[in-house]
């Protein structure tokens, strides 16, 4: 009887819409992409390793310098010392002393760049209040200007950006990585990348006192970055074997689509629509493979 | 030589328009509110408090049973057993079995109420693809339905929610934090409140499997839920003394005016905008009274 009951109250199930879980159950294999591992960060930090893909073509520059200073081990030894509940993680030299002894430049920024013609753009294809429109380049968020035809990965969670001073073109070595949607920082600051793995590192890190947005005042507060490494400088076999969803396949469009309908009989309300950073990007662990 | 070249570069601060750190430096002593202690929750685990504020009036059902399930101590023992990077949090009784023996009922859905005579809406003044209108009650984001006169409370980060199963009116004692801003789930659960303190204890929480949705499956990385106390059962002395900023208040009102504008010179674009769920809402700890 109350199961009875239950199922007459439940809502009721878009026919012939299916669901995420029904569209990721049916991914074809080519719908996924291993990320190049000269564009693969590894950031080692006690509890473990978060995984960062970079695009290069959204920031030249900046993921030029970033490879050059971990494989000179810049980061070695030292710490996100300034992390906000809800906001970001910062690390880098606090002191600001390393820089001196390392390649380490200030860059020209790379707020937004003309939309790289290797690159495609798969639109949200709803309305976004931060971005003329809003979509995924390679595999992750971003924005674009369809006039000016710039675009910009987004500040979703987890994006991966440098720091800088007053000056636009101030960044050089200091990293953050957004704990929650920062989206008005969106041109403002340059972002590399994203992380795919190992973003419950991140959210556990001990934070500042509440009300301040500075470096952690108790230096035993700060987590010890371990290492910084190029995934290519590694050999096959010690790598992550992380593949993300490819943004630009029919699968993701369709998850997409999916995402704004909730077609399943859990949702009474269905907004028809999907926030760009409220939209996930799949990623998955394969299985070492053989006689690689 | 320096410094000067980068004031040059610098983007120009809008004149007379205050930043967000200006009118909080200015806000007066009006504009906070210490949340009624029969209103507010401690969750409590190994790693230290969270406190959460609860709308009764946006929930009454719910509150009500939640206040007479953490005076039986029915969440004593139990877990946060299902955590879910960038979505949830959840604790209660993944057995089931302890229902039986306590004052849980299945209650009447409240995923949105007429809005309440008592209680101001603050709107957002910024559109949201979620609500006909956002703002705030009662110090906590939500969304109101002008026509339908209903409103509800959003689920941005922190949102304190009852867990369901498919049909409507199945919530009894399972409860839920938001990690992330999750809004597609807005009218499709009960919101009760929100966490004002404490969310890095929940953002540290150990992680089911990537790409689970579920239980995590190892019991020896569940959180221990202590206790669950309504703050007014201990003594003065013992409670947070939290203060949460009054969402009515014209300090909160101009503080949403600074978030959209970002007057200050670090910012180079500007999106004349704030989301419902980057918008803070500031919390503070006041120095304890003597005498009271």
């Amino acid at each position: 009887m109350i199961a009875a009951a239950l199922a007459l109250l439940a809502a009721d199930a878009l026919p012939g819409t299916p669901t995420a879980a029904e569209i990721m159950a049916d991914a074809p294999e080519g719908a996924w992409v291993a990320p190049d591992p000269e564009d693969t960060l590894y950031v080692d930090v006690p509890s473990g390793r978060i995984v960062v893909v970079l695009v290069p073509e959204m920031a030249p520059r900046h993921v030029e310098q970033l490879r050059t200073l971990a494989r000179e081990g810049y980061y070695e030894g030292l710490h996100f010392y300034r992390v906000i509940d809800g906001f970001v993680a910062q690390g880098g030299d606090e002191s600001g002393e390393k820089d001196k002894g390392s390649a380490a430049q200030t860059l020209a920024a790379e707020f937004e760049v003309p939309m790289p013609a290797g690159l495609a753009f798969t639109p949200l294809g709803h309305a976004d209040p931060y971005a003329d429109e809003s979509g995924f380049v390679a595999g992750q968020p971003a924005g674009r200007d369809p006039e000016g035809g710039t675009a910009w990965l987004a500040h979703c969670t987890g994006a991966f950006a440098f720091g800088r001073d007053e000056g636009r073109d101030t960044a050089a070595t200091e990293f953050y990585v957004t704990l929650q949607p920062q989206r008005y920082l969106d041109r403002n600051l340059t972002v590399l990348g994203r992380v795919v793995l190992g973003m419950e590192h991140l959210q556990a890190m001990p934070r500042g006192a509440l009300g301040t947005a500075g470096t952690i005042e108790d230096e035993r507060r700060w987590t010890p970055i371990e290492s910084v490494t190029v995934a290519s400088d590694l050999p096959r076999k010690d790598r992550v074997p992380v593949e993300v969803m490819d943004t630009g396949s029919d699968t993701f469009r369709r998850l997409i689509e999916a995402r704004a309908a909730r077609a399943d009989a859990f949702f009474y309300y269905r907004p028809d629509h999907v926030d760009l950073c409220q939209m996930p990007i799949p990623v998955r662990l394969t299985p070492a493979q053989d006689g690689e």
